[in-house]
């Protein structure tokens, strides 16, 4: 397959660079990806400023644009104007940690994928579970092999894939499970101090929630040493509610 | 009711002011919103730099803060410190311009709302459909409104409203249709120029697709004149693809 690599983390990052070294083993691969680190941009793009692509080689004999911009804006430029819409795939990662529950939110790795669902080409986002201990390998493997056994051509128009790999030694893998995107999340606390001109400012940091149990939770499956495999849709509407608000009246 | 008010358009941007002129009349308001232009921010947090709020008065009698950061960031420093948790609604808008289809995606606007929803809050994003002859005290008639007859607590956990409201005098408006997100969307269009020293850059721009018609579409709404309300959620997950992924075995 032709496949466009992106991320979130920075075309430099060990997680991009593992997972090119994998992917293109057995296919065509061209990175384009943000110049520095962009996590927790969310889907952010670029509209009033212009975007810059370096052209550069990501590894021996794999060439890559080093953007300017966000995984979005990656993604819309390769696809349209770098690899010139031939493209069978597009893989976004492998992020520094886990993209679990309400983290696909704010993820630009979940993003890069969302976008390329949106231009309407099968769109894999990959993430390690684990930051501080990172097994890039087990990802990038997990992933040719899943590659195998699943043609991504089988994915509907407008989702995409969010897969999350356990951060462990492959053969330690336990399987994969189909989930749910959980309400995994973060009760954000801030620490107020004051800046040498008397200014308060706030550092934001976040505890887990994590009160969604269930078999088919995302990050369950990660808790039980399972890759969670989640399907994902770029429509957010609830249906449920919807059926409900109807019965409002214009006053 | 005590609402929190946020947007992307930053402070002082005419769609805030003129929502915190109508909603203050009937609620107690307080703003927390970006100090720019925060537009197609997307659901972007900031985690690695402090969050400056600086005290503001954005009409006579309504406080405001001015934060350095992005929506979801103004929402999270808003209910958690600064408003101290004693929130009944929080409002984000009124957006310069739609937010439809997959604009929902994109927008720092909606992104606001999600983040109350989030948080645990009935959390409202309203837009005005015209970005170049923007009607905001249509918008703003019409929440004031739509909160007289409708109870913001029937909101459901982790969901939101995204309303748009056609950019007419009030008393155009034809009503009010409840919508589901479309597939509205964009395609790019990039426009390659060299700068002064060889490096090619791009500009990019979209042309809008609406190939989703159907009454109960967010954009036909408001193409017909009606105001748009769609429920949305925080959860992505594709319930059909989920049970075809189930049949894929490990090879």
């Amino acid at each position: 397959m032709r496949i466009l690599v992106t991320n979130d983390d920075g075309i430099d990052a060990p997680g991009i660079i593992t997972l090119v070294k994998y992917l293109s083993r057995s296919h065509d691969v061209q990175v384009v990806a943000p110049d520095s680190q962009k996590s927790a941009i969310g889907h952010a793009i670029t509209i009033r400023t212009p975007i810059w692509a370096k052209e550069t080689e990501v590894i021996d004999g794999v060439k890559g644009y080093a953007v300017n911009g966000t995984p979005a804006d990656c993604v819309k430029l390769g696809l349209e104007v770098l690899m010139d819409g031939n493209v069978d795939l597009v893989v976004s990662g492998i992020n520094e940690g886990p993209n679990l529950g309400t983290d696909i939110l704010y993820s630009g790795t979940v993003s890069g994928a969302l976008e390329g669902a949106l231009m309407g080409k099968p769109s894999i986002a990959i993430s390690c579970s684990n930051q501080s201990d990172p097994h890039y390998e087990s990802a990038a493997k997990f992933l040719v092999d899943f590659l195998e056994v699943f043609n991504v051509a089988e994915i509907p128009r407008f989702s995409a894939l969010n897969v999350n790999v356990p951060s462990v030694p492959y053969d330690k893998i336990r399987g994969w499970r189909i989930t749910r995107q959980s309400s995994r999340r973060y009760r954000d606390k801030f620490e107020a101090r004051k800046d040498p001109f008397g200014n308060t400012y706030y550092w934001m940091f976040g505890e887990i929630i994590e009160d969604d149990e269930s078999d088919d939770a995302d990050y369950v499956a990660i808790n039980n040493g399972y890759v969670s495999i989640t399907p994902i849709s770029v429509f957010l509407t609830d249906w449920d509610f919807m059926e409900k608000l109807k019965e409002v009246k214009w006053g």
